[in-house]
């Protein structure tokens, strides 16, 4: 017997059940997690096949019933699936995380079906560096890995984390997060410094300020979207990755223009994100509709 | 006997002896004052007209000593020229005020000289309300009127501040003094209400973030210059009202378009004086060096 081999993404990140409260309302026990919000975004653009953990009690199936989004690698194991709360003060960009249970993820590995092994593309979303290790390790000869991460990690296994940042083509990271890693303040400094641990590409997410990509020692730059209303920011930097990712894949193109591209196709998936509760906005939207928003992105930023 | 009339644009702003120190270095007794500033910018794009006090002590009219920068306006009284110190952290972003000198500026009006009158494009820089409100009833009949303001005018003379902004087609702001201002937190909302109070274009200035500009019911987005080196942001924001409403003036356009080419223009002239301490890269910039900066602003954000 052989097994049926897949294209697309692979992406191992966190599937969880969130309850978040923003100044728009409070929404409870809502599909939360970073490989959550990287696939249902990325499948909006190309394959993509999730590798994640879940306990027992976990009934949301249907939110991953998607054309492009392959679950076999969402494992079911004896225990709890993951949960977080928090709340967002009345200034959205500053968050306060009330509980977090890691429940089956403290205690089990992610495992990468055979299936995906020969998979072109790897986001590495937000879980452990030694996971995303495994993850990468499994792989027979991924061609673009994008790697994501956190300041928790930053602190606590920097060790592990720096094995993966040596190994991605792309590492994504917040503002906070690569002042964090680096010890630099200004921006420029910062890139050039992570590029130097291994990426030849970098991305700085910074909010609603938008984000600030390094390709060698070329810079691009995409603005924050002037959203009315940011209703929930949950899991928009997650959203970011799977837009960019995402793109890269579907052109099968990894050159500094694609790169730019990718950063916008991130940036309009993240503001979508932001619009509504958890996944709720990116589970309606169309391919259409993120074409537009791309082109109000570029008319945000034309002049004569 | 008939006076002269001038052409070009009437400036009000303060002219002030400036102690700075950054985590670059420390420059004592310069050139600053946000008249200083927005002359010898607007002055490599368009002919300007300042209009302000100098104490019997100020012996800096070597640095006004430009083509195109008329200083008729600036008047010496009896007493001592404005002085500032300040000291930038190490997070360039977050500056303390050391000291502040008001000198002559406390007792003086700010007088328009007979020849300024018929000039159709004026900046109101950041001098107290009632001055603004006078230089602008000493003018015939202003095309453009683009204002400035500060943190300290919200917070204690509002009433006349208000008074200002429904006469501006332009208000242009930092992000901070906008909340301040409003009472939002959101951009879009801090930019429909000021919009509210008057002026159809309110730019808000975001520091190393770039700035938004909102004309009617359209956005603009420019980045913030990705600069190696930021030695002393002193006067950027005076240096951005500049070169915006220089190239306005230079152009004779208000259309949607020209306010976007503006914004970018303001910017690049911004990143120049954050180079050097005071004035200096402003001093020795050329036009030719402008054009490249603001083609550097395209390319940062352009994408296929």
């Amino acid at each position: 017997m052989t097994t049926e081999k897949k294209d697309g993404i692979v992406a191992v990140g966190t599937v969880g059940i969130d309850t978040v409260e923003t100044p728009y309302g409070k929404a409870k026990e809502v599909m939360g997690g970073s490989g959550t919000f990287f696939a249902i975004a990325a499948s909006l653009l190309a394959p993509v096949n999730l590798v994640s953990l879940v306990g027992t009690d976990f009934d949301r199936w249907a939110e991953f019933d998607r054309p492009g989004l392959d679950t076999e690698g969402v494992k079911v194991v004896d225990g709890k699936t993951f949960r977080w709360g928090g709340k967002y003060q009345e200034n959205i960009n500053i968050r306060d995380t009330l509980f977090t249970e890691l429940g089956v993820i403290a205690d089990n590995r992610h495992d990468v079906p055979e299936s995906y092994r020969g998979c072109r593309t790897v986001c590495l979303a937000n879980v452990d560096p030694p996971q995303q290790l495994h993850v990468l390790d499994s792989l027979d000869a991924p061609e673009l890995v994008v790697a994501d991460t956190m300041n928790f990690w930053i602190s606590s296994d920097l060790e592990n984390l720096k094995k993966v940042i040596v190994r991605a083509d792309v590492l994504i990271l917040n503002d906070d997060e690569g002042r964090q890693l680096t010890g630099k303040l200004n921006v420029t400094d910062i890139l050039s410094d992570i590029q130097a641990m291994g990426p030849e590409n970098v991305v700085l997410k910074k909010g609603e300020h938008g984000a600030l990509l390094a390709m060698g020692d070329e810079y691009f730059s995409v603005p924050g979207y002037p959203l009315q209303r940011v209703v929930d920011p949950t899991g928009a930097g997650d959203t970011f990755a799977a837009g960019f990712t995402a793109w890269l894949h579907r052109t099968g193109d990894k050159s500094a223009e694609a790169m730019k591209t990718a950063t916008v196709y991130g940036s309009a998936l993240a503001s979508f994100c932001c619009e509504d509760f958890s996944t709720r906005r990116l589970q309606e939207i169309s391919l259409d509709e993120i074409e537009a928003r791309v082109e109000s992105f570029r008319k945000l930023v034309h002049f004569n």
